[in-house]
């Protein structure tokens, strides 16, 4: 067998007998070979992008560590860098001394879900052993523009899809405050108890930052969990010159804030700060003695693992940490300058350029840029209709032939009433000005005959 | 500053400014000096232990891939894999043609809390919308000695500990299923609506397994999922030695099986395999149109993320399935049978061997051996409270002195009415006959004076 073959049956059913270690080489390069090339500067298709070689190393380094968060006793070192880098991230915040709680999770929407479950335990602790029929029916409040986990958690948790209400975003996706104080009243009205609000600081599509002030001033009053969902633009506290676009943030009872996306540390790293100590443990905890023993020789305080829903827990904290360590906090900062000046750049670049139409007006708020390509073809139409109809179709082939070619990777989606547009975002510090240059003329190579 | 205080700083607060990469390099050292060496074949702590090397590099090249599992676009290879893989399982589960559902998950506390919701969704499918205040008070049930995520899942999905009802025990930790009937008929009397059992098939602590089919017998009768918590006991499947222990395990709704533990994947990889198809989706998925676009140029149903309650999910794929290609499911299973025959070898050596007393009569079930050691002092004290207080003690004293020097670790635990007791377990391919000599002197030679 030649080694195309080879590689084209290198997804076979898996046998009773080993393979040869040949064997095992050919489908780790036929693997790497049909993987999308996620570090390069031109994926720019997830908000998860790029590969840090500092990080990398790290994570080989947790590999070959094989250990498990949960106790102190198999995981001493990891423990203790979890526990410093949480804290670090709460001063960043804002948290007086960096104090309060965390936990690194599975996800962003994990940590959503963490962060409803712990305002639920808040507000009626007896949910924990009685559940959902000892509670009045809740209501849990976020944008028309929030991510879907919101919705995912509120399911899972008993609370029910219908409990979450969308509240409407202005033009650029911020939530409207007026709006979440008018709907907190009527749910009241109606007898459902509001008992979270999950603000965005950096929506998915658009990139917009709720007001976290005005949010947090109405969470006050009607006293309510204030959650700022910051898994994509969280790590903007790392910058002094964006930072202000979370005035507010130190408010809110807890942030989800995903280094795995902005800060470019490898999957998965998303944590959750939690403002309240203590609350994780009373609401996840089970004492389960075969592996929280009280008569340990140690400081019990360092085994942390009963406060996760998760029993094991990957150890995610080390490539963030051990990154830290090596760009410093400048570092950081540095690189999500520049993704945020290379989308200002793309947005100069088309705001005005024939072709291209903008989804919403203004600066990028994070490095997202949405826009609609018209190809020549339809740029003129005059039957609004027909011509919606058109360039809906527009931007799915473009992608289709962009990977086709393997030239680049951009993400669309409709929105609302809004047809098929290009979400452009940019978390890879490997991306440069002419990178962005490639992609506005890839976009019109690919479209001019549409 | 010398090596050694710099090692002894390595843990310093993070800083504004970049290290030097010695620094970084130092780091490292440090991290794994201090680390537990799970791989150890005298680390006996956990039930997931060892490395192995195939799956290390797996592992890396995951970490190189840096990509996402939610559609089939960013990881293309990786679905496809999870989905031969997947089959694979549900073949050997039994189920026809290795129809059904699954996922990979971030552990099995996570893998046994999807089953509940799915069973919870599939009796009462307008709980997603609507909630548990649309759904009758519920009944989940599950033996004393299971996992402790039953309960943590039904907190934090709003069912309740509460109504999670334990049901009783043999001597040797297998669930009795006259009890279960007894309880299920006393939950309806109370108008408790059953929905959920979960059989273990391996205990955490004991290594039992409950008899599924009498269990299945009473779960069609009384119309209640089954679920088979094998987080610890589902590898067994793949020993044609063993498997009898699992009989009835095709007759379960869903199975968690944790390919990391008694298979020695690198952490983390446990899996939920479902036998009804498209429940899983119905149950999670939230039509994000800026991730699960309807209008790409490939099949749609490779695009699986929608299914889970995460959005991003790390692959943990690759390291199975590359393990397997390189072992053949022969290779899993001479590990798993050598693994067990160490056990019993332990078993054998310490039944009657002075100063040992074991937990329960009869063979280990699983890898699990379950003793207590008697130092000399407290062997032969007549006062049987007075022995058992004294008892109490050893364990953790002989643990805190195997931590202090570095030779092995091995879990203890009290249970119910039992005082501190060992629990071996061996899920290292690399342990060897001498290996657990070794334990048993070492213990003897730590303990003697207690």
């Amino acid at each position: 067998m030649d080694g195309d073959t080879k590689t084209m049956t290198f997804l076979q059913e898996l046998q009773d007998e080993p393979a040869t270690l040949d064997d095992i080489l050919i489908s780790c390069r036929a693997t790497l070979k049909y993987a999308i090339k996620t570090a390069h500067p031109r994926y720019f298709n997830q908000l998860s992008t790029g590969l840090d070689m500092v990080g990398l190393a790290a994570d080989w380094l947790t590999s070959t560590a094989n250990t498990n968060m949960f106790t102190y006793e198999v995981a001493p070192v990891f423990v203790l860098l979890e526990y410093v880098t949480l804290k670090k991230m709460r001063e960043i915040i804002g948290w007086s001394d960096g104090r309060g709680d965390g936990i690194f999770s599975p996800g962003g929407a994990i940590s959503n879900m963490y962060a409803m479950l712990l305002a639920r335990f808040k507000m009626f602790p007896e949910v924990k052993e009685k559940g959902m029929s000892s509670v009045p029916r809740l209501a849990a409040f976020t944008s028309e523009h929030s991510h879907f986990s919101i919705k995912k958690g509120a399911a899972a948790l008993g609370i029910g899809t219908e409990s979450v209400i969308c509240i409407k975003a202005d033009e650029s996706g911020k939530l409207i405050p007026a709006d979440l104080e008018r709907r907190i009243l009527e749910a009241k009205q109606k007898g459902f108890v509001p008992f979270f609000v999950s603000a965005t600081a950096g929506t998915t599509v658009y990139g917009a930052f709720d007001p976290l002030i005005a949010i947090s001033d109405i969470c006050k009053k009607y006293n309510v969990w204030m959650h700022v969902d910051g898994a994509w633009g969280g790590s903007l506290l790392m910058s002094r010159r964006h930072r202000w676009k979370l005035d507010g943030v130190e408010r809110a009872n807890s942030v989800t804030w995903n280094p795995h996306k902005m800060m470019s540390v490898p999957l998965q790293c998303s944590a959750l700060l939690v403002r309240e100590e203590g609350l994780m443990q009373n609401c996840n905890q089970m004492h389960a003695c075969y592996l929280f023993q009280q008569d340990k020789h140690y400081d019990l305080s360092y085994d942390t693992g009963d406060k996760a829903l998760q029993c094991g827990r990957h150890v995610d904290i080390f490539k963030l940490w051990l990154m830290w360590r090596a760009k410093g906090t400048i570092g950081f900062e540095a690189q999500i300058d520049k993704c945020l000046e290379l989308s200002e750049y793309l947005y100069n670049k088309i705001k005005d350029r024939e072709g291209y139409e903008m989804v919403f007006d203004g600066k990028p708020q994070h490095t997202n840029v949405c826009f609609w390509y018209l190809p020549p073809g339809i740029r003129y139409m005059e039957d609004k209709e027909e011509r919606k109809k058109h360039l809906h179709k527009v931007a799915p082939v473009i992608k289709a032939r962009m990977m086709e070619y393997g030239t680049t990777m951009v993400s669309y989606q409709p929105q609302g009433d809004k047809v098929n547009f290009f979400r452009m975002v940019i978390s890879n510090p490997a991306a440069t000005f002419e990178d962005i240059d490639f992609l506005i003329e890839e976009i019109e190579r690919l479209g001019q005959d549409l």
